[in-house]
């Protein structure tokens, strides 16, 4: 293509001072996207052209793994999410739905996921267990009302998403399924130039048994990971398993309360009375609010150097009641706890906290929750609020408490952790771009929208899910922000929008104009992805662009036309070589075929 | 591709209930859509591959013209469609865009159109008219709230369109742009196998100068079609215009007044009163409701044998006042007339009524706007009501009433009618289907969201514009309609899911399997776009669905086999032939290449 007549560039001079990480700046400074609103973005043609050749990518492997592609609608019936029994938890509070009513006062969701209306076709199109398995997949806007959009694409109001959704007769064929998809995905990163890690994770609003995620690290990801050097482990931080560090032994004092005035913290009682964070309980109190919208107070103890992890916490909860939990949120408001509690000393807090203190005049249950993380219920003694203001008290393990406790873990795992007694290789921490996330849904979704099929035995069973999601406009950025340097963006050639760019330094100059021309229509009848930046401008400015869009190979036709010789420069390793006009097509093939092979998965 | 791994047919044994036309029968019965909600409806597989047809046929055609592909959002701010004073229209009573609100409280509109987003970006990245023309153009999911959605993808709430929008230096450039773009329509609708007729029509909401629509023909087309035998004239009935038939000649009454009791229909004055209805002026009462909230109520006079077009009124109207016509409503209904008119004798309502019938309480202008079609204002004298009840008048032409009347032709053309006094030419109707639809929108848009550009002369100037859409899925379903039998679908073979279908009648027989393999691996290794029937059914029931499903060439492995013979057939002829299976592919070649040429532009 050529840059004057269908394909303008639009590049920016400044860095755009509302991006906070390089690849939003060079997103937006290379003309790639251009805001139209708080997370929602234009994409231009050059974007456009990286957005299809990572959706080939994505069609090419799901082909080989005989998945089939659909388009499914984007505007979803309250009904049917209502049958899913997601609809309040994605559209109350700090649900992240878009929904609106149509002209009839109907309620719909804008989707950011599509398991109930795959479930929904799923339900009217599989009869028997010979249609099995099947893997449906779509690649298309989605929508999320984020709390907080930023970083471009990273978290976008809008954005691109392949979602597959496949079905099956079996757990077992669901789990040889999966592992297919996740092989299938590693091909699909490493094909798109990606250097990406699998790492278990929660499976979140979504539901399901066992869940992977694929993880670019890069220093802007959003996401922690935790793995050991050797490669034993690797997980998100939401959802790690580790040991916390030994506990530091405790001697009891004297006396059973301690006198502790204004000491709410950790770190003032520790201080306060020579006391490690490892001898204190923290209590920590929740409010868990569910579908049928009962309300029930939770109690969380946990070791005073460890932290609660909501997500993990959140999980536990769902599990362990009938109704869907929908939002979870830390009581530590004045007016929330005035409304609801009494005689409740926050900050001096124990677990063996009465029940009395629940306002009988509060919508909310009526006893507490207790729940205790291992590193907490497994200590021998403790210090932990004394339930009355200014005072701790010493406890003699969980098993003195005359409460009932659920003992589970709900505690962040960090750097440094050990994995387990068996493994004591430590934990190191990294960020990581989530580009990727499968799920082993089982029959959650099919169970709620009755979707059945006969077995061998003739017996109508619920079909058993997988799904399984790629983020194709994060592909594109968290390739740029591993692959960038000083001058612009450097893409892998996979998914570069273009394989070369022809840049002519003066196209006033006849020989130059007509090697230009004669170079550009060579590489265009052997379907090279090539673009011609035939601007009238000065070379520094189309150098300057050049670099910044980051096309892999570009080919600068100068003063040299005269010998019909050209430069063939190599965006990444900024190797400039002169080439004769009559080598450069072989040139061009031979390098580009490294660096296509240095990354490809087969 | 293989029906039983990865592309599974879901056809239908009933035609559904829901569909009233053949085409949207076909499409539900061959299991190509899927019914998510009213006018919302899943893309089944092969429908994909329909619509991935269209489009690549669409974008090939534009490549060739310069026009660059990118990709809007779909959640547009309000902000911007109050810019260009549509927000009121699109989104208030009869508005067909879906709106909402985000967490903020927000306003959005998803975008059933996209002139405002492309005009933002326009106005920020082009500078000179160096730059220009430019044109970019997309292919996306768009939205309508339907008053009554139906007919499947024809009327529906989520459809795929190409949305295009050039931009240009001047008036001149814009014109030739749409000339062409016209030109490349032309050849996209005959590359996808489709018999199109451009037609004159109406541009809408979307405003501007001139616009055209291209329409297949079919008898379930919503639009009417008025045109000459000769080609020398095609329009939209919305935008038809024509020379009425001549009006009887009337002899005057002796009085000024008839006494007509009961007689409020043009039929019953005319039967009552030995009259034509060419002889009686008839007067329609609207209120026009503007986006500055002001109400003004129109009285519209036209020959009693003609019907008053409501689109070219709107327009009219629309010219005439600064402010944007939002909705423009008949008064008929007792509660309006109640409560904004006096001594309203409806049903004998003449042109001569007084302003003084409307109320002064009401919102309404206190002034009549007064419009007659040339049909009324021509008559030397006519019949009209008496402005009390159950009198008629005899009015000696419009210039003998002293109320000032604007003439235009508000009148909906119809078949017998003449084009014009040189041209006595015969209008004929058709019914069509549009499928694509463009428009010179001049600086509209430029003019309202501030986009321009430096001329020449180095002066700012708003840019020139132009639209240009295509219903993507319109034409799915359109190629049905105009290509169909008893038994299914016979889809042109550039649109088809697959150019050709193996049907194996017995995979137990191992002579058939290993035929139907060796074929199939044969055309798979010519890159032939082939599926395979390898269910385990009945033959009768893969024949069925082999002619409703529409693949223009079917293969059929049975007892010949053993001869290595098999039969070909061609799905819209029904022709049949054995073929040696050694000549099976270059007479696949030869029938496509002849299919494939019946219908091209070039």
């Amino acid at each position: 293509m050529r840059v004057t007549t269908s394909f303008p560039l639009g590049t920016l001079r400044d860095t755009p001072s509302e991006a906070e990480i390089i690849s939003h700046q060079l997103l937006l400074k290379g003309g790639y996207i251009r805001r139209i609103n708080s997370g929602i973005y234009a994409y231009m043609p050059i974007m456009l052209r990286v957005i299809e050749k990572i959706s080939t990518i994505i069609e090419k492997e799901l082909y080989k793994n005989d998945c089939s592609k659909l388009l499914l609608p984007q505007l979803h019936p309250a009904d049917l999410w209502k049958k899913s029994e997601r609809w309040e938890g994605y559209t109350a509070g700090e649900g992240i739905m878009f929904n609106l009513k149509d002209r009839q006062g109907k309620e719909f969701g804008l989707a950011p996921t599509h398991e109930e209306v795959i479930t929904k076709i799923a339900s009217e199109i599989i009869n028997s267990y010979k249609q099995l398995p099947l893997c449906f997949y779509q690649i298309q806007t989605k929508f999320r009302d984020e709390i907080r959009p930023r970083f471009g694409l990273m978290r976008s109001r809008e954005f691109i998403m392949k979602d597959g959704y496949s079905f099956h007769s079996s757990k077992e064929d669901l789990s040889s399924f999966y592992e297919k998809m996740g092989k299938a995905y590693e091909n699909i990163f490493k094909n798109c130039g990606l250097d990406a890690v699998g790492v278990e994770a929660d499976s979140g609003a979504i539901g399901g048994a066992a869940s992977k995620e694929f993880m670019v690290t890069a220093a802007a990801g959003e996401d922690s990971i935790l793995f050991t050097e050797s490669g034993s482990y690797a997980a998100n931080i939401e959802k790690a398993v580790s040991l916390p560090s030994k506990a530091v032994p405790f001697e009891n004092f004297k006396d059973e309360y301690l006198k502790t005035p204004n000491q709410k913290s950790i770190f003032d009682i520790c201080q306060k009375n020579n006391l490690d964070p490892s001898q204190v309980v923290k209590v920590v109190i929740f409010v868990a609010k569910f579908n049928d919208k009962s309300e029930v107070p939770i109690l969380t103890c946990i070791r005073g150097d460890q932290n609660i992890n909501e997500i993990k916490l959140f999980n536990f909860i769902n599990k362990k009641f009938k109704s869907n939990l929908i939002h979870l949120n830390i009581v530590e408001d004045n007016a929330l706890i005035e409304k609801n509690l009494i005689n409740f000393p926050l900050g001096y807090i124990g677990p063996d906290l009465s029940d009395e203190t629940i306002n009988k005049n509060s919508n909310w249950n009526k006893s507490w929750i207790r729940i205790a993380d291992y590193s907490a219920s497994s200590l021998p003694s403790f210090v932990s609020g004394g339930n009355k203001l200014n005072f701790h008290k010493v406890f003699q393990t969980f098993s003195f408490i005359e409460r009932q406790f659920l003992i589970s873990d709900i505690r962040n795992a960090k750097k440094g952790d050990c994995i387990s007694l068996e493994n004591n290789e430590e934990l190191q921490e990294k960020r990581g771009i989530e580009i990727g996330h499968i799920f082993q849904l089982g029959q959650k979704y099919s169970e709620k929208l009755n979707a059945k099929f006969s077995d061998k035995d003739g017996k109508l069973k619920n079909l058993w899910m997988g799904c399984y999601g790629i983020g194709v406009t994060r592909i594109a950025q968290a390739a740029i922000e591993q692959h960038h340097d000083e001058n612009g963006i450097s893409w892998p050639i996979q998914i570069s929008p273009f394989e070369v760019l022809i840049i002519p330094t003066n196209l006033k100059d006849p020989n130059q104009k007509k090697l230009t021309e004669d170079i550009y229509k060579e590489f265009k009848s052997k379907k090279i992805d090539v673009l011609l930046d035939d601007r009238d401008d000065r070379a520094g400015v189309k150098f300057k662009d050049a670099d910044l869009i980051g096309i892999p190979f570009q080919i600068i036709i100068g003063r040299d036309s005269i010998n019909k010789e050209v430069e063939f420069l190599c965006r990444s390793s900024k190797r400039k070589i002169k080439v004769a006009s009559k080598n450069l097509l072989e040139t061009f093939i031979s390098e580009s075929k490294v660096m296509y092979n240095e990354n490809s998965s087969s």
